[in-house]
C-alpha cells in the first residue's frame, strides 16, 4: 500500500505557497494522497532558534529578488504582502476545523487563502478576510468564525506544530515521501522522481 | 555581447560541488563563459551572522540526510569527509596562483580539488595533499609550496572574498547571470532557463 505524502507548510512562507501549487499534482500522478498541515513556524523557530528570511542580512534582500522570478518561473502569480511574516493563526485554524469533516475542503480553503494572500497581498491574517474568502467556497461565516475562537480547534493546531516538531519539521515547505524528507520548494521535482522511479 | 557567468563557491560547501559538475555544461550550452571565484565563506559568516548549515541544529541533521541523495540524483560520487569545514585556504589560494597565467588549468584544479574532497573524503586542507592532486595535472609541486605561502597569493584572495561579499554573495554556490542572482545549487535548472529564454 502507498502511503500518503505529509505536507507542512506556514501559511506566512511564499515557498509553501508555491509548493501547494504544485504538491497535489505529484500526488496525483503517483497516485499518492496528500495530507496538508499547517504549522506555526514562529513555534518552531523558537524551539530552533532559526528566524524567518525575511528577517535575515542579506537573505531577505536576495528572497524579495528570487520570489518573484521563481512566481514566474512556476507560472503562479506573486503579489508581495504588506504583511510580512503574516499572523497565520486563523487560517491555520480554519483549516483544522474543517480538516475533521471535509478534508477535501480544508484543503480548497488552504488554497484559496495562499492565493488570496500572496497572490493578491490580502491579509489573511484578518478573521474578516479568511470569513470573506471562505464563504464563496460554501462554508458557514458565523460557524467559523465560532470555530476560530473555540479552544479545541486552538488546541488542535498547537498539538499539529508541537508533531511537526518531533517529527524534524524545521521550515516550510517540508515534505515526507515514505521515509524520506524534503524541505524546500526547489525539492519538488526530487520529490516527483523520487516517487517516479521509487527512490534511487 | 554576453558576459561570462560568475560562479562563486567555497571549498567547504558540498552544494558548491555539486554546482561545479554542472555549471560549466550550462554555460556552454548557452555560449557563456564561466569564471570561477573561490571564496572563504567562513569570512562571510563573520560579516552576516551566519553559521555553516552543518552546525545549525535540525538543518545539520537534514544535510547528512539530502547531500547523499542529492548526489545520486545528479549521478555525482560523494564521500562524507572526516573533516567538516575543511580549511579551504590552501586550495583556494592554489586555485588564484593559477587562476592569473592558466584560467582553464585553474578550473581543472578546482575540480580535482573538489572532486578529491567531496568525492572522495579527502583533506584539501592539507598543503601536502593539495599538491598531491595538483602534481598529476602537470602543476609544478614546489612552485605551488611556495605560492601557498606567498603574501601576494593570500592577499588576492582576501580581496577576491571582499569583492564578493561586496557584490551580495552570502553563500555557496552562488551564480550571477547578467544583474541576476541565484544561490543554490537548486537553482541551477532556473539558470540553465534563464540563459535559455533570455529571462523571463
Amino acid at each position: 500500500m502507498s502511503q500518503p505524502i505529509d505536507f507542512y507548510f506556514e501559511f506566512a512562507s511564499p515557498y509553501g505557497y508555491f509548493a501547494s501549487e504544485r504538491i497535489d499534482a505529484i500526488g496525483a500522478r503517483h497516485g499518492r494522497e496528500v495530507r496538508w498541515h499547517p504549522i506555526m513556524l514562529g513555534a518552531v523557530f523558537k524551539q530552533t532558534g532559526a528566524r524567518p528570511l525575511m528577517h535575515t542580512p542579506l537573505k531577505g534582500a536576495y528572497m524579495t529578488h528570487d520570489l518573484p522570478r521563481f512566481a514566474r518561473y512556476l507560472g503562479v502569480p506573486l503579489t508581495m504582502p504588506a504583511q510580512m511574516p503574516v499572523n497565520s493563526l486563523a487560517p491555520s485554524r480554519a483549516f483544522y476545523w474543517l480538516d475533521d469533516q471535509r478534508p477535501g475542503l480544508a484543503k480548497a480553503l488552504a488554497t484559496a487563502l495562499y492565493r488570496a494572500h500572496w497572490g493578491e497581498g490580502r491579509d489573511i491574517g484578518e478573521v474578516a478576510e479568511v470569513v470573506q474568502i471562505a464563504v464563496p467556497l460554501g462554508i458557514d461565516g458565523d460557524a467559523l468564525r465560532a470555530a476560530l475562537a473555540d479552544p479545541a480547534i486552538k488546541q488542535k493546531l498547537k498539538d499539529a506544530t508541537q508533531a511537526a516538531l518531533d517529527r524534524g519539521v524545521f521550515g516550510s515547505p517540508f515534505i515526507f515521501v515514505d521515509d524520506q524528507a524534503f524541505w524546500g520548494a526547489d525539492r519538488l521535482d526530487q520529490v516527483d522522481a523520487w516517487l517516479a522511479r521509487g527512490g534511487w
